[in-house]
């Protein structure tokens, strides 16, 4: 029996054309980081199982339902990382002392849950993180919201095709203290204030949830947060940095439980795809998990497949151009050994040529040429062997230019632009 | 108690300096790969355990015993790859009706081997492949060492520092067939082979293997193999092409049953170095494995650990410099808000620059800023903001120029080169 084809359950080929795309995003990501004073870092995929298990009772559950965990032959129990926080802490813990802060890092990591594959959700998908370490003030906040609006002006995103939409988890606890709720009564009321605009009738179910008076508390206490002064000053800074689509939404809240202050959800204004993109927060006390004195520290996670929907939603996806600029195609042998010579030149002057071998018609190797996507052809026959001059055919349009061998590169870049 | 902040035994944890070595032999790579007309692919790390499964004898051991193999929870054996070829093939498998050729593809994916950690073999490491299909002609043999050639190169290496060992699988099973060895035979003798020229005793274990008779005719028949008329063509065409450093070597037999041509390796010329730093060959029948009709293919891999090894021990190795051109040293609240202005200015010239928001003492600001290795740095404070000129200091120089902030991009770039 023949092996089958597919690939794994829940993951993704990447043929060039995909891989072109992924790439577009990753380079769109990491130009952004970078102009922030980001530097990239990487890890692992595998990570001992513990690393996800002492955040609290939500992450028992990721550790036990959610994610690839494995017992390896030396009995350690391994797996492979659903996010890339948990590392990234453990990075910087280890090196606490000999670090310089304020710290900004990045990492566009692959991440893995055992889901059930859907839209937007699958088993594997790589993830922007951008973490800044040391710095307890607005500021930092700010600057993390910075990057993720000048991330999605670098897709080319306008400000209208996405709403920046920031709370503060911090001030949320404060709003719900003197509620006094108990651990089911605030996880329910986390679970619907999370969907309140989706929700039909939000203000009854949190009132069968917390009773009418603490529900109407409630409501009212999260309209003054609203217009607290510490989301107030967020949102005219980054005004004043030119970031026009941040509004203050209480019913942000983010899932995991190590948020201690801003929370914040990207979203798509499409209609035809209003969904959180990606968001993020501070975290001030993860690395006391590490017996590290506390750090603070403010990040996002953004998500490849999310990203890809974004573009694809708002027509910003780039046509595919392959790497290769040029293909000579010999049409014998002996042209064949030439054009292998030919081709080394051009390469010592950067310029990206394949050839074909195959000797067939060039009527086929032209085919062959124009469906892998590459722009320009070089025929090598006997006339161009015994003149030196090459003529440059342009697959799209046709044109053709015929130069001298020492000329080919520039006559290429020029019309590459 | 306290997380560890170790990793999982036998991977690497990538702080920014050591991600900017492996992106520097990524790009390298990546550079070179492009000039020979390589498109970049991807795939999962999961794979279905029996894509390693159907080749063999050696890979059967490879599965259950160097492979990290687990049941998902949907009763489906999935494997982390290994090595990549697999997981090509299947690709290629898969759209080959669609697909032109010739097709060259490269990838730098992470593999992992359940191995015991030692110099040079991680449980993860990252592997370029390059792979040329459709091209059964020697111009592929060719055109795949003058790729592995010109990527030692692209490293700063000289041809003196490496070696490229050729053989062919094919005229090596020719010369051991009139020997109708056993499978067990068979198998002692490749392994003889490709330890050769470290065995002390060549001939005497051969002769203990094979018998005196067999042993004398083998060696006779290898040294006619050295100077086949097929290998001798292919020394001089690289020749020709500029690889001075090709060799011809009967004991290089590569480990996969798969080869069915040309295998070569590439070693460190150094003294205490001297070992094969990656290779590859010809594999024209793998994609019968998944029921398809043969594509001629010629590949290689080559290990991120042994690249680092190489650059390490031939001092051709870049010194770190972080992605962040210039710091911003604000000297209190009201001047780091200006320094966010003057920083969001500066991006959208393409400087990447980072703040510091600490309003620490100007010394200490300066010296976290040497830490992180950013070369540039301005200090801002009333002097600054009521002027509008700012001092931009090169730290390793100490040179000062005081320039406008329309200015301050322009030299950078000027300084940066």
């Amino acid at each position: 029996m023949s092996l089958s084809t597919e690939p794994y359950k829940g993951v993704r080929d990447f043929y060039p054309e995909d891989q072109f795309v992924q790439q577009y995003i990753f380079d769109a990501m990491q130009r952004a980081c970078e102009r922030f004073g980001f530097e990239e870092y990487n890890a692992s995929i595998l990570e001992p199982a513990d690393l996800y298990r002492k955040k609290g009772a939500a992450n028992d559950e990721l550790v036990n339902e959610q994610t690839y965990t494995f017992i390896d032959r030396g009995d350690r129990e391994v797996t492979l990382r659903p996010e890339m926080t948990p590392s990234l802490a453990r990075m910087v813990a280890a090196r606490r002392r000999e670090l310089a802060f304020p710290l900004r890092w990045y990492s566009i990591p692959n991440v893995f849950r055992y889901e059930r594959p859907q839209r937007g959700r699958l088993r594997e998908h790589w993830q922007l993180n951008a973490d800044l370490f040391g710095v307890s003030g607005i500021e930092a906040d700010v600057e993390i919201i910075l990057l993720a609006h000048a991330i999605m002006r670098e897709f080319g995103a306008k400000e209208s095709d996405f709403e920046i939409r920031i709370n503060d988890r911090r001030l949320l606890e404060e709003v719900l203290e003197p509620l006094t709720l108990t651990e089911t009564e605030h996880r329910a009321t986390m679970r619907l204030l999370d969907g309140r605009y989706k929700h039909k009738d939000f203000d009854g179910a949190l009132a069968e949830t917390l009773g009418d008076a603490r529900a109407l508390a409630l409501i009212t206490a999260l309209d003054s947060l609203a217009s607290s002064a510490h989301l107030s000053d967020l949102q005219t800074r980054l005004h004043e940095l030119g970031v026009n689509n941040a509004v203050v939404d209480t019913s942000i809240t983010r899932g995991f439980d190590y948020y201690t202050g801003l929370v914040f959800e990207v979203f798509d204004t499409a209609p035809d795809n209003n969904r959180a993109l990606f968001g993020g927060g501070r975290y001030d006390r993860l690395l006391e998990l590490f017996g590290d004195e506390t750090v603070p520290a403010v990040g996002f996670g953004m998500g490849d497949v999310t990203a890809r929907d974004f573009l694809d939603t708002h027509d910003l996806l780039p046509p595919y151009v392959p790497a290769t600029e040029l293909m000579l195609l010999p049409v014998d042998e002996h042209a064949s050994t030439h054009a292998m010579k030919l081709a080394q030149n051009l390469r010592s002057e950067d310029v990206t040529v394949a050839i074909n071998y195959s000797c067939k018609r060039t009527g086929d190797q032209i085919r062959s040429a124009d469906k892998l996507g590459i722009p320009f052809v070089i025929v090598i026959g006997e006339k161009e062997l015994s003149s030196g001059m090459y003529t440059i055919k342009q697959l799209a349009s046709g044109e053709e230019h015929t130069v001298a061998a020492n000329r080919i590169a520039d006559h290429l870049f020029s019309s590459l632009g």
